[in-house]
């Protein structure tokens, strides 16, 4: 999906919300169980009732991976549905993969080609040979982490250079913006760091950020309007439990519903107040 | 397997040898492609071939996944097979995972609870959170990435922390000690980078190091040995490519035995002159 696709996307949508799939067998309704592929059905009507709401989702590979074959064949069963029945929407395989050259390749092909994501979430430890195989393909994404949501996110990336007086996490974008641009690269930055967005604006002005964080994790969404749109919006806002762990009853799917609902409506006002729509 | 187990079998091997089994489909012999699952009997007869010069197999996991579901069939039988006729061998999930807490308990489950290895590589980025679940498994291990050896590990893993001086690997060294011990963590460092491993060995004097890199990628063993070994051995040296693709004929089982017969001759000698057997 190109960067234009995904913005005529927001604009009609009115949303730059993404639902995150974090489906996990404990968590989902009971009624469900008796199903061929719980995790699946889960998905399916979970995607259904938020899909007017949503211009992305973002199953967390982890929770498929957790499972064996029989979470690949959820995700593959996942992705395949999004594609045909929602090919406007994009898609975000949120594996936090990364490796040499040779093996980034071999990811990079499971994600892309296997199972056609439009982008990946990608860890910038062992730097540009493990980034740029995600960035030779048309039209998809490379997500790098930058700042994340998580409690350990200030063990390393909030480190100073002594070179040039930059965090890790400030070194890492603007060192992988040689490696992509704006239309094939993205950035993790965490809704709960929403003071760091501001600066890191100015250092990634046209990359869309995903913003995972809001909900859940305690992050605010207007803070991270105010710190983080840019001249044609370049966020995506991702809310995994606080959306789709609604209730746990036959209605979970109407409640995810009414969650989505109440994002987009704010991210409405959002948009429409800031002139972007 | 515990610490002490590894050393009973690198001791009783007289070898400190892992075979990476970066099994690709487009290089292994064209005869084995016949076969139901050509991946698992390619496995299968390099496991055979090379078990008694060998600790360690280290399958790199994207090597799998780039086959979907069928790639995780053949990585499913890989481990029960070395599981079940090599059980003092230790199996390492090249994996190079790492999420929010929540997320990485969930990666640990597919590795050590469905798939039953001993340890997994993990990347450092995301800090204490994204690691420790991977610690709570009594007898498994997590390798955290320090210092890898690809070209792009210059491009964060040595920058220099303004407040204590040290380099990022340094300080993922350092740090990540206080989230594991010698018994539960051992540290990736790039045989290609063999001149910064005597640092890295006063730093973590007792973990095992896992050393990718020799071989294909240029690194060189007495090097490597000469810089980190410590007072028991401690280091896992890994070649993949060396030993796997040495023939991609019908002999190749037996050229990759005769490869790693070479490696182990030398590891012999490097341990019995440094008194560690």
């Amino acid at each position: 999906m190109t960067r234009e696709e995904l913005y005529d996307n927001i604009k009609k949508k009115r949303s730059f919300l993404c639902v995150g799939l974090d489906s996990d067998i404990k968590k989902i309704p009971e009624h469900l169980l008796d199903c061929e592929d719980p995790i699946f059905e889960f998905n399916k009507a979970i995607i259904d009732a938020t899909a007017k709401y949503t211009v992305a989702y973002k199953p967390n590979i982890a929770f498929y991976e957790a499972h064996g074959i029989e979470g690949w064949q959820s995700l593959n069963k996942t992705i395949l549905y999004l594609n045909e029945n929602y090919p406007d929407i994009f898609t975000i395989a949120d594996a936090k993969r990364g490796d040499i050259g040779n093996t980034s390749s071999m990811y990079a092909r499971a994600f892309f080609e296997n199972m056609n994501f439009d982008s990946v979430t990608v860890a910038p430890y062992m730097g540009e040979d493990s980034v740029s195989p995600f960035c030779q393909y048309d039209g998809k994404w490379v997500i790098l982490l930058a700042l994340t949501s998580n409690s350990g996110a200030f063990d390393f990336q909030t480190l100073v250079d002594s070179t040039n007086n930059k965090t890790l996490y400030k070194n890492v974008l603007e060192t992988s913006k040689k490696w992509g641009n704006a239309d094939n690269m993205m950035y993790v930055v965490g809704a709960t760091k929403a003071d760091m967005l501001k600066e890191i604006r100015t250092i990634v002005p046209d990359n869309f950020l995903l913003v995972p964080g809001v909900g859940a994790q305690g992050g605010s969404l207007e803070e991270v309007a105010q710190n983080g749109l840019n001249s044609k919006c370049g966020l995506l806002v991702n809310s995994s439990r606080g959306i789709i762990y609604k209730s746990s009853d036959k209605d979970f799917a109407e409640r995810a519903a009414e969650e989505a609902e109440k994002m987009q409506k704010k991210m409405d006002n959002i948009l429409s107040v800031n002139g972007l729509i």
